[in-house]
């Protein structure tokens, strides 16, 4: 391939990423003009995407676009096995049926941003269920104890007295074999996945082959724009969550979190992200540009129509008077809660005098959160996230309800 | 199975062991009355048997005449796969055929001290080879990195910055799954194999089974009485080795060796022996006693009718006065070294009053060690052995040649 075309790509690719190990071997492998053998490791149990997940399969799909072929792999062999340890309920063995159905589900999502013409989706029990106990013990000679130690989890279980069992050093040693079975050229994985990436590199190494390049890509920060987006902190937006809660929550992040999201998340070139940059920093509204990005997202999840009537129903929602574009901010400490009541934080962030006027409030049916009517006294909200709390028609505020430790975002 | 005898096996059974862990568990397993499996594991690299390992091998043989069931058990499972990390060009793998015709070399050895209608030799092979990979990481589920750790040899070298290969965690939980293969009631090992005999016990609980007494032997010391008996420390008697070159070896032992060895090493009852020891106390002549224990294993390993003649060529030797009954002893240090040049060792006895003298008496074919000419000038000495050192047909010394930071040992 030539120099500048290779260039090129590696702009393409490097955008986004945190770390490239070593980039100089991805350039050699780019010159070499072959399509590259791109792997991902997903987890087997249920998948419920969300756009956190899909910052590591649009990196997938820059590859996909440049030519190269994504391995899209599923790590069922363990959870086939379940935890052999029997410490947790949670993790018992999925059956062959559900790991398959969860492979369909995957399908369902996944081919949103991957081009299915360039993309396998590999299951490593299918050279795990043929390995033997001799073979395990031959891929275990090949990494050495205080290596696994200086993991960083591993270590300060160590350190901190807490167990670990045997088998769990097998695990990255298993994921690290499938770059070996698959003959990968690059592996992609979330920062926090850059040790298990690198066994990979080594055991191919010993195995013979030449090693991967690791890509690590940061985990995306949820709406919040402090706390990664997580289901289960409340500050995510689901692949399929429909366009206008979709559009709504985008629409929620913070101006500067924006440009992260654009980033991560848009397929528009660089060049042009830096256009709209430069388009606000001489004034343009930075709503203008954000209402952009949950277009593209939005088009990208439902089409392009479900995204056209979802911007409207938004932009409807502001322009005749319903919420307004600029309104005060507030925010409210949980402590350590995962979730606090609704009542002292209307209270709290000025919106009526006293819990007793907010609850007449609900019981009259004039608190809205998030533009859906609230009727519960007792309701309770997650912490972590901002919601647009509203009394009546004309009393707004954007709240963070972030717990006391946390930092504190740009707002 | 009645108390009493009960408490008889009891008895016979603790004869020399260091530890049995538990003993009530052991006592009630004797009391069930059933046939025990007792298990001990052996190396199955070419096997050159010398009366250390038949400190084990008299214990299962104890168990045998209790009626009992020897399991004897070759690992050959990880002989098989070599050292995978390919560190060692030692430890390369054996072939089948090699492992098969080192059990054939045991074969010839062991029925010399057990009971062949009551033994089963085993390879570990033969339930390894089945397992798959998966069953090895639930096996890997049932112990922890920390407690692994807590073994001696890998607490060292942790410590000290050597690598330990993951697969080396494998092996004591491989040869701890042998118990449970098994169904072992019983495992005897050395003292240096408490870790892994524990383990075994402890997997047996995870699988189900009712664990495994652990019994332990002591490591048997060499005719020094210093250094454990090893081929490779030149202070062992080899079950293969000649009548009188045995008889001999084993007359070299000092007195207070002589009664470990009877405990460790001959069959016949304590009670027996304790009167031995009372005649040696009212003045029967410690030679004498340890000619009956020279007997019996002579007799053991090569008949009665060869231990009779290997005594009297003995007893031949000292009453024509070849030999002197007691003889001026002298400890020789040998520094670090292995072996040491026989010149200045006879000198330092007293033999000669200089080198130069000693190498005149070597031209002249007056000098034998242990009753053996010796004519090249230049030969060397282990160190860690007893030799009787002879100039002449008067001068006599029995040499100990030890390193300088071994214990002296009583003489």
């Amino acid at each position: 391939m030539a120099n500048a075309r290779v260039d090129d790509a590696l702009e393409i690719i490097a955008r986004g990423a945190h770390e490239i190990l070593p980039q100089a071997e991805l350039k050699e492998k780019l010159k070499g003009g072959k399509p590259l053998r791109v792997k991902a490791g997903f987890d087997p149990t249920a998948p419920d995407l969300h756009l956190g997940h899909t910052v590591l399969l649009n990196k997938l799909r820059q590859f996909q676009d440049l030519g190269h072929e994504a391995l899209f792999l599923i790590g069922d062999f363990t959870a086939l096995i379940g935890d052999p340890s029997g410490r947790t309920e949670i993790r018992k063995p999925l059956t062959r049926e559900e790991v398959q159905e969860n492979a369909r589900t995957y399908e369902t999502q996944i081919y949103k941003v991957l081009d299915q013409t360039k993309t396998s989706i590999v299951f490593n029990s299918t050279w795990m269920d043929t390995m033997d106990a001799a073979g395990l013990v031959r891929l275990a000679s090949h990494h050495t104890v205080a290596r696994m130690l200086e993991r960083d989890d591993f270590n300060k279980r160590y350190q901190g007295g807490y167990s670990i069992a045997i088998h769990e050093f097998l695990y990255p040693l298993i994921q690290g074999y499938d770059s070996v079975a698959l003959k990968a050229d690059v592996e992609l994985g979330g920062t926090d996945q850059k040790f298990n990436l690198l066994v990979g590199r080594q055991l191919q190494e010993a195995y013979g082959q030449k090693p991967q390049v690791v890509l690590t890509m940061p985990i995306l920060e949820g709406l919040d724009g402090v706390q990664k987006m997580s289901k289960s902190l409340g500050n995510y937006v689901g692949i399929t969550e429909a366009p206008q809660e979709m559009f709504g929550k985008i629409m929620s992040v913070s101006d500067e979190l924006m440009w992260r999201y654009f980033e991560l998340l848009s397929f528009r070139p660089m060049s042009d992200i830096e256009k709209l940059m430069e388009g606000v920093k001489q004034g343009t509204n930075p709503r203008d540009v954000k209402i952009q990005l949950a277009d593209e997202i939005v088009g990208r999840f439902h089409g392009a129509k479900a995204a056209k009537e979802a911007q409207e129903e938004f932009v409807n929602r502001f322009r005749h008077g319903q919420m307004p574009e600029d309104m005060e901010e507030f925010k409210y400490d949980s402590g350590d809660e995962d979730s606090v009541w609704v009542v002292p934080v209307v209270t709290a962030a000025g919106l009526t005098p006293s819990n007793s006027e907010t609850i007449r409030m609900i019981n009259a049916r004039a608190l809205r959160i998030d533009g859906e009517k609230v009727t519960d006294r007792d309701k309770r909200i997650a912490s972590g996230s901002t919601y647009v709390i509203q009394i009546g028609k004309r009393k707004f505020r954007r709240v963070l309800v972030a717990r006391g430790h946390t930092q504190r975002q740009d707002s």
